[in-house]
């Protein structure tokens, strides 16, 4: 019998996002870890940000195009404005429904982009975030960590940089120690990996650190 | 000699914020106002929110467009992101040319409307209102007051108000109440007038206490 049908609450779902620069692979896991989730039968929903959403999609549009010039708080508040539709519309209603949801960047991406890269103050982008996302934080954040040459390099080859690529090398520097800052401050969230192994490899920690987190049913 | 020449910090400038609901006649006194700073000789510059830049009105198309499948909070940070571009781009340069500013709505907007109206956390509206706008508020606020019942009165005569039109009205008494509490708690920003009035009674009011704020050159 189902926790439904016992009239109990469901069982919580379970959060789990990727942050890393462009070009360390986020896509590629997404989509092993998903190959899995779906083996398994496990319930689970894939989404990005900015975008996700209606709203996010045009607001995706807005500020990776290169021809915004935007203060870099304006372009946090619109990040942040994806990410409260993101939330509300797809990613509580999901947990609540018990799936696994997996998605590409979110707040972390803001600290280490918009905090330690363009220098945003760091309180502020935290009571931002609190009120965007009603405080609802992954269970589970997966970095891949790689050398700022190296992803740019990796990236340049499939796509014209965008307006964020373009920001050079000391920018996605700061942006790198941002994350592992992060990674240390939270030990029991993250999952530090180094983006330069082997892709199975990667996908099987990746599992195991889901499998570890996946609600017993 | 002027103060430039002197090597002192030039004066700085005037900004003013106009605020009530729509058909209350912001618009009318905002252009009888430029009219007069235009006689007198004093710089001026005429915007509004959302919107005053490129990515501003950009935002106000999205906002205005996609505002019934907006969460609140999205519908907030989407306006507080059009706003710290119109602060860094437009009002704060001209407030250091010393010109007025004069300004179609502004942050007493998102407290009334998202705050009072939809219910959301005021220290929250707060914090992320502090972060977009570095903490700028204008000197004066001209708040023109109008009773929301009588936009709809003409509507009532003919027909029994609709559920829409009732929820409307409840809204529009908690932005009414909301603005009516701003312009309390600030008695020296705030300029309350009733919309009622006459244009020109209205606008010698306004006229007067922009010329008690005046930079004096």
């Amino acid at each position: 019998m189902s926790a439904a049908q016992k009239g109990l609450p469901r069982r919580p779902g379970l959060f789990v996002t990727f942050e890393g620069p462009e070009g360390a692979g986020k896509s590629t896991q997404i989509r092993l870890l998903a190959a899995r989730l779906e083996a398994g039968g496990v319930a689970h929903l894939l989404t990005r940000e900015p975008g996700g959403t209606l709203i996010g999609d045009r607001l995706r549009e807005l500020v990776l195009d290169s021809r915004s010039r935007l203060e870099a708080m304006t372009e946090f508040l619109i990040y942040s404005a994806s990410r409260a539709q993101l939330v509300h519309e797809v990613i509580r209603p999901a947990l609540e429904r018990g799936q696994v949801v997996v998605c590409d960047r979110y707040v972390d991406s803001s600290y280490a982009y918009q905090g330690h890269g363009r220098g945003l103050d760091t309180a502020q982008l935290r009571a931002v975030s609190e009120a965007a996302t009603v405080g609802l934080l992954p269970q589970l954040t997966v970095l891949l960590d790689l050398d700022p040459a190296l992803g740019l390099s990796r990236a340049a080859r499939v796509n014209t940089p965008d307006r964020i690529e373009a920001a050079g090398l000391a920018f996605h520097g700061r942006v790198r120690q941002g994350f592992l800052a992060l990674a240390t401050a939270e030990p029991g969230r993250f999952l530090l990996l180094d983006a330069a192994l082997q892709e199975d490899a990667l996908a099987g920690r990746i599992w195991e650190a889901v499998q570890a987190r996946l609600p017993t049913g």
